[in-house]
C-alpha cells in the first residue's frame, strides 16, 4: 500500500524543527538536472545549466524565466535557491517531502502550488505519483519535480516555436499551462482505467474468480489514490481563481476557470467509474451465490433421482423368505419399469421448477 | 462504457495550447447546417444559409437572431462565427469538446451555457446524449447541436405562428425557451426510464435470472448517466437566475424559476428511481437464496425420507444366518408397514415444520 | 410506481409555452365547485357561488375572503379567476399541473404556495397525494384542489364559530391554518404506518416469506413518497417565515414557527422509520439464512446417522463365501447393538454442537 | 415501538385550534406538585404550595425564583400560570405536548427551553425519556416536568447549602445548571448502553442467536432515540450561546460553552456505539455463515466418507453368478482393508483441506 | 471497549457544581512532576521544582516560560496555579476530566488547548490516548499531561541547545511546536497500523478465520478512535489560526497552516486506511463464500459419482429368481466396465464445469 510506505518515510522526520531540510520520499533520480527557458515575445533562450547560481541572474530580467529542477536529493541546491529567491523555509520544507496533498499557498511576493502528476507504471497496473512543486513570482515560475520525465514537453515546444499566446503572455499564464497539462494527464489515467474496468468487466461474467474480487479491489484503491490527487485540486484552483494576488492577472482567470472545469470532469469520471466498480461487486458477489445454487441443483438432481432408485433396489435385496414378487416370471422386468417411471416423473417435475 | 470512451477521445487533445480548435467528439453528422430565423413582435424570417457569413449581418440588426448549427467537424465556420461574434477562444474550444459538463459562464457581452439534450437510442436501452452550446447576445442567441434533429421544433412553430409571448421578448426568453424545451425532454426520457423499471420489477418476481442483475445495473448506469446531466443544470440555472448580467430581464427571471423547479423535479423523481432500484437490488438477492433454499428443501426431503428406509432394506439384506425375521411369514409385509409408518411420520414432520 | 405515472402526465405538455393552460393529472372530480368564505371579527358569511365571477367583488372588500376551489379540469375557471385578480400565468400553470413539488413563491402582491395533502387510499395500503395551492392575497386567501373533500373542515368550524383566534386575524393567519390542517394530517398518516410496520414486525417474527419482503419494499416505498411531500415543506414554511413580504405579519410569523417545528417532528419519524425498516430488511435476510441453517441441520443429522449404519448393513449384505460373522450365532444381534451404539454416539455429538 | 405511539396521541388533537390546551402524551402523575425555591446570595426559601396562585407574588420580587411543577395533566394550572406570567399560548400547547423536540425560542421577555430528560426503565432495557420545559424570564425560572423525580435533586442541594456560585448567580446561571444536570444524566445513559453492548459483543462471540440479532436491533434503536434528544440540544444549547437576550449573561455564556462540550461528548460516543454495534451485525451474519460451513463440512466429511465404502459394499452383494473374489479365501479381508485404506485416504485429504 | 469506561469515570461526577476539582480518569502517574523551562534568545534555564509555588515568580518575568506538569491526580497543585495564573475553574475542571475532545477555547489574556497524544500500549495491538492540556499565556506556556513521557523531548533539546528558531521567537511559536510534536506523533502510530492493515491483508488471503474478522473490526476501532483525536484537531487549529488573540503572531500563523497541512494528511490517512479495511471485509466475506462453494463442490463430486455407481450395484443384488443378467458368463465384468463408463462421463462432465 503507497499510503503506508509515505506515512512511514515521513514519520522518520519527527521531532526536527520545523524548517529542516530534509528530503523525504524515496530517491527517484541520480542527479540533479536544472534547465532554464528565459522568453518574451520575440527572444527566447533554452539551456541546462550545472550549478544553481547560474540561474540567479534571470530573477533580475524582465523577461518571463521558467526554471526546472529534476531531483530533489541535493538539499543545498533547494537552500541555495530558497536564500536567492527569498522563499519562506516551510516551502522548502514542503517540496522537500514528496508526500504533500496538493494545496496552494499565497505568500506576499509569491504563490506556492503543490500539484501531482499521475502515470502508469511499466506493469501497466498501479498509477504511479510523482509531485510537482510550482512557485510562481513578478516574472518566473521555478518547478520541482522528483526525477526527469513528465508532461510538459508540449509546453516547452510551444514556447520554443511561439505557438499559442504562451510567448505573449505572462509567467501566470505559463503556470496555467502546467496545471492544464498536468490535468490533461489525468484523463489518459482514466483511459486507461477505464480500459481495465472494461476489461474486468468481461472477465467477470465469463469467469470470474476469487482473484477477480481482489483485481476489483485493487481497481478501488487506484480510484481512491486519484481522487486524493484530483479532490484538493478543485479546491486548490478554485483558490487560484479567487485569489486577489496580483500576480495573476485578469485574462489567465478564465483560463484557470478552464483548468477548473477539467478538474470537475475528471471527478465525475471517478465517481461514476467508482458506482461502476461497486455495482461489479454486487455482480461478483451475486455470481459466487449463483454458482453455489448451480452447484446444490446437480447435487440435488442426481440424489433426488438415484436415492428413490436404490430404495426400490434394496427392497428385492431383502432376504425373506416369503417375498412373492422375487419369484414372478416378469418381476425384475417390471421393477425396471417401475425405476424407470420413477427417473420420468422426477424428470418432469424438475422440468417444471426450472432445474432443468 | 460511455465515460471510457469519452475520455477517450478528450486525452487526444492532451497538450495542445488552449483554445486550439479541435473537434472532439463523434462525428455525427455529414454537413454542416445553418439555420437563421430572425423575428421581433411584427417581423418573421427564416432562412438556411450556406455560408456562415450570411448570418453576419443579423448581429446589428435589432430584431432577435436565432441561429442554429447543426454539426461541428467544419471547425473553420465556428472560428469564422467566433472571431465575427468576438467569442472567447475557450469558448469555441468548448463547443468543439463535445463531453463537457453542462456549465453557464458569464463573459461581458454574452452569456454562454453548455447543456445536454438527451435521447434513446434506436434499441430503446441506452440513452444518448447530444451536447448543445448556447450563446446568448444583446440581440442574439446561437445554438450549437451536434446534428441535425433535437426538441426545439415547437419552438419554432411557436415563433412562426407568434404562438405565447415568444415573439413579444427578447432573445433571453428564447434561451429560457430553449432550455425549458431540453428539461421537457428529461420527463419523456423518465417515463421510458419508469416503464423499464416497471417491466423489470414483474420480470424479478415473476423470473428472475442472473440477465436481471446486469440490467439493474444497465438501469442504475442510465440514471447515473442521467444525473450527471441533470445535477449540474440545477446549479447552471441557479446561476442564471442570480446573475447581475443586464443581458437577463427580470420578467424572464420567473420562467427561469420555473425551469429550476423542472429540473428539481427531475431529480426528484431519478433520485426516487434510484432508491427503487436499489430495493430490486435487495430482493433479487434474497430471492436467489429463497430458490437455494427451496432446492435445498426438496433434496433435505427427498434424503430424509430415503435414507432411513434404504437402512432398513439393507438390514434385511444381510446375509446372517441366525435372522429369525428372514423366516416369519408375513416379515416383507410387516417391514413394508413399518417402512409406511416412517415415511407418514416424516411427513407429518416436514408438515409441522411448513416445508410441504 | 406513482411516480412514472406523474411523468407520463407531465411529458404530455412538453413543447406547449409556458403559461398555457392544461390540466395535467388524473381527472379526480365530476364537477368543479366554488365555496367563498368572507368573515370578519363580526360578520360571517359562507356560500357556495355558480359561476367564478361571483367571487370577484369580495377582492374589493377590506373583510378577510377565502376562495376555496374543488376540481381543476374546467381550465377557463382558474383562467377567469387568474385574471381578475391578477395572478402570472405561470402560478397558473402550476396549480394545473398537479405533479408540483411542495414550495413557496414571493410575488409582489401575492404568495403562492403549493403543498400535497396526503391520504391512505381505501385499502388502507397506497398513500395518495393531492396537490393544495394557496394564494395569500392582501385580505383573500384562494386554494384550489383536486376533488371535494380536504382535512379544513375543523378551519370552517372554527370561522363559523368564531373559535380560537381565527376570526380576529388576517389571511395570512388562515393561510398558517390551512398549512397547519394539511401538517396535522401527516400525523395521521405516520400512525397508520406505524401501525403497518409493527405488524409487519410481528410477521417478520413470526413467519416471513418473499412476500413479507415487497411489503417491506412497499413500505420503503411508502416512505419516499412521505418524504417527498414533507422535506420541501421544512424550506417553504423557512422560507414563509424569513420573507420580507408584508402579507406576512409578525404575530403569525410565531405560528409559523410552531408548523415548522411540527414538521421537523414528521421527518424525525419518517426517519426513524426508516431505520427501524432498513434493520427489519437486516433481520429478514438473516432469517432466511437461520432457515436454511436448520434445514442443513435436519439433512445433516439424518445423513450423519444413517449412512454409516446402512455401510455396516451393505458390509453383511456381501456375498463372501467366507465372513465368518455370518455364521455366529448372535452375529446379527451383536451387529444391531452396534448400530444403536453408532446412533447414540451420534446423538451425543449433536447434542454438544447444539444442533439439537 | 415508541414513535408510534406519540404520533398516535399527537394526531388526537389535529384539527383544534392552534394554543388550545390539551395535555397530549400519557398521564404519568397522579396529582399534580408545585415546588418554589425562591433565594438570593443571602436568603433561601423552599416550599411545597398547594395551589399555582401562591406562587404569583414570587414574580415582582427581585430574589431568583424556581417553580418546578411535576404533572401536566391539569391543564388549568398550566393556563392561570401562563396568563400571570403572560406565556404565548404555543408555549403552553407546546409544554403540554410531551413529543417535542428539543428547541429553544426567544421570545421578548423570556427564553423557552424544551430538553428530553432520559432514564432506564426498570428492566434496565428501554429508554425512558421525559419532557422537560424551561422558561427563564428576569428573575424566575419555571420548570415542567411530565412526573415527580428528577436529576435535579443535586442542584436543590446546592441551592440549599449555597454550595458552589449558584446563589452568587442569577437565573439563567440556573438554568445552565438544570440544562448541565440533564446532559450530565445522559452520561449515565451511555454507560449503561456501554455495558449492554459489551455484554451483547461477548455474547455474539460465545453464543450468537436469532434472538442476539434482535437485540442488537434493539440497541440500535435504543441510540436513535438517543440521538434525537441529543443532537437537537447541540443546535439549542449553541443557539442559547449565541442569542442577544439581555436575559442571558456573558459570565454564564463560559458556562454554556461548557455544557456544549459535554453535548458534543454525548454525540460523538454515540456515534462511537454505532460503528460498534453496526461491526457487530457484521460479525453475526459472518458467524451464521461460518455455522453453516461447519455444518456442511460435518456432513460433507461423513458423506464423502461412507458413500465409496457402501458402494464398496454394494458391489459384493451383488449376486452373479460368476464373481471370483466371493470365492477367495480372504476376499472379505481384502475388502475390508480397502476400505479402511480409502477412510485413511479422505482423512488426509480432509486434514490438508483444513476442514478436520 | 474504551469509549464504555471514559462515560464511566465521567458519570461520577455527575450532579457535582461546574468547577469542582475532581480528578477524573485513570491515574496514570505516582507522582506529580513539575518541570520549569525558561528562556529567551541568550539565556536558558531548567529546572524540576518540588513545590508548584516555585513556578509562579515566572510570571512576571519577560522571559519565556515553559511550565509542564505530568501527573493530574493531586487537585492542589492545579488549583494553586489556577489561582496564580488566574485560570477560569472550568478550565481547571476540563484538565482534570481526561476525556476531552480536542478543542481551543480564547479566553481574553490566554488561550487553552486541550489536545490527546497518541501512543502504541506494549502489546502493540491497542492505541493509548493521553490529554495533553496547554494554557498559552503573554510570555508562558503551561502543559498538563496525565502521566511522565511525552513526545516532546525533542523540542526540548532544541531549545536547551538553541536548535532552530525556537529560541528566537516568543510562546505562540513554542505552542506551535508543541501542537506539531504531538500530530507528528501520529504518523507514527499511522505507520503502525498501515503495517497492521498490510498484515492481516495477507493473513486474509492465506488463511481467513473468524478471528481475522475479529481483528478487521479491532482494527476499524483503532481507527475510530484515532479518527476522534483527529478530526477536532483540524477546527481547532483552524480555529486557532483564525484566532484574533494578540496572544499569536502573524509569523507564528504561517507554522499553524503547517500543522494544519499535516492535520489533513492524517485525516486523508485515516479515511484511506478506513476504505482499505471495509474492502478486506468484502473479500472475508466472499472468502467464507467460496469455502463453502469448495466444500459443497466436494460433496457434489462425490455424492454424484458414487450415488448412481450404488444404485447400480443395488440392482443385481436383488434376489429375483429371473434375471438373465446374473447368470452371465461376464455379466460381473459387464457391470463393472459400466460403472467405469459412468464415472469417466461424471469426470468429463465435470471437467466442463470446471469445478475439478
Amino acid at each position: 500500500m503507497k499510503t503506508a510506505k509515505q506515512t512511514k518515510t515521513r514519520s522518520k522526520k519527527a521531532g526536527l524543527p520545523p524548517g529542516t531540510l530534509v528530503h523525504i520520499g524515496e530517491k527517484k533520480a541520480e542527479s540533479v538536472r536544472i534547465t532554464v527557458i528565459d522568453y518574451d515575445q520575440q527572444n527566447f533562450q533554452e539551456s541546462q545549466v550545472a550549478n544553481i547560481e547560474d540561474c540567479f541572474p534571470f530573477k533580475a530580467t524582465p523577461t518571463v524565466t521558467w526554471i526546472n529542477i529534476d531531483g530533489l536529493h541535493d538539499t543545498s541546491i533547494i537552500e541555495k535557491l530558497g536564500k536567492h529567491f527569498d522563499l519562506h523555509p516551510l516551502i522548502l520544507e514542503d517540496i522537500l517531502h514528496t508526500a504533500q496533498r496538493p494545496k496552494c499557498e499565497d505568500y506576499d511576493n509569491y504563490i506556492f502550488v503543490v500539484i501531482r502528476m499521475l502515470s502508469f507504471g511499466d506493469e501497466n497496473e498501479v498509477i504511479k505519483s510523482e509531485q510537482v512543486s510550482l512557485i510562481l513570482g513578478a516574472n518566473f515560475v521555478i518547478s520541482f519535480q522528483e526525477k526527469v520525465g513528465d508532461v510538459f514537453e508540449q509546453i516547452r515546444d510551444r514556447i520554443r516555436n511561439a505557438k499559442g499566446r504562451v510567448r505573449k503572455m505572462g509567467p501566470d499564464y505559463l503556470m496555467y499551462a502546467l496545471l492544464d497539462a498536468v490535468v490533461d494527464g489525468y484523463f489518459g489515467i482514466l483511459e486507461k482505467l477505464g480500459e481495465n474496468i472494461e476489461a474486468m468487466a468481461e472477465e467477470l461474467v465469463s469467469e470470474p474468480t476469487q482473484k477477480t474480487l481482489q483485481q476489483i479491489h485493487s481497481l478501488k484503491r487506484q480510484m481512491i489514490s486519484l481522487r486524493k490527487s484530483v479532490w484538493p485540486l478543485r479546491e486548490l484552483i478554485g483558490g487560484l481563481q479567487r485569489s486577489e494576488s496580483s500576480l495573476i492577472k485578469q485574462d489567465t482567470n478564465i483560463y484557470l476557470r478552464d483548468v477548473y472545469d477539467h478538474t470537475i470532469q475528471v471527478i465525475d469520471t471517478v465517481e461514476s467509474f467508482r458506482d461502476t466498480v461497486s455495482g461489479m461487486l454486487d455482480i461478483y458477489l451475486s455470481s459466487i451465490s449463483n454458482r453455489m445454487n448451480a452447484v446444490m441443483k446437480v447435487l440435488t438432481i442426481i440424489a433426488t433421482i438415484f436415492i428413490p432408485l436404490t430404495f426400490i433396489a434394496g427392497i428385492y435385496g431383502m432376504n425373506f423368505k416369503y417375498m412373492p414378487e422375487l419369484e414372478w416370471r416378469w418381476g425384475y422386468g417390471l421393477v425396471l419399469i417401475v425405476m424407470m417411471m420413477v427417473v420420468v416423473i422426477m424428470l418432469i417435475y424438475f422440468k417444471r421448477k426450472k432445474w432443468l
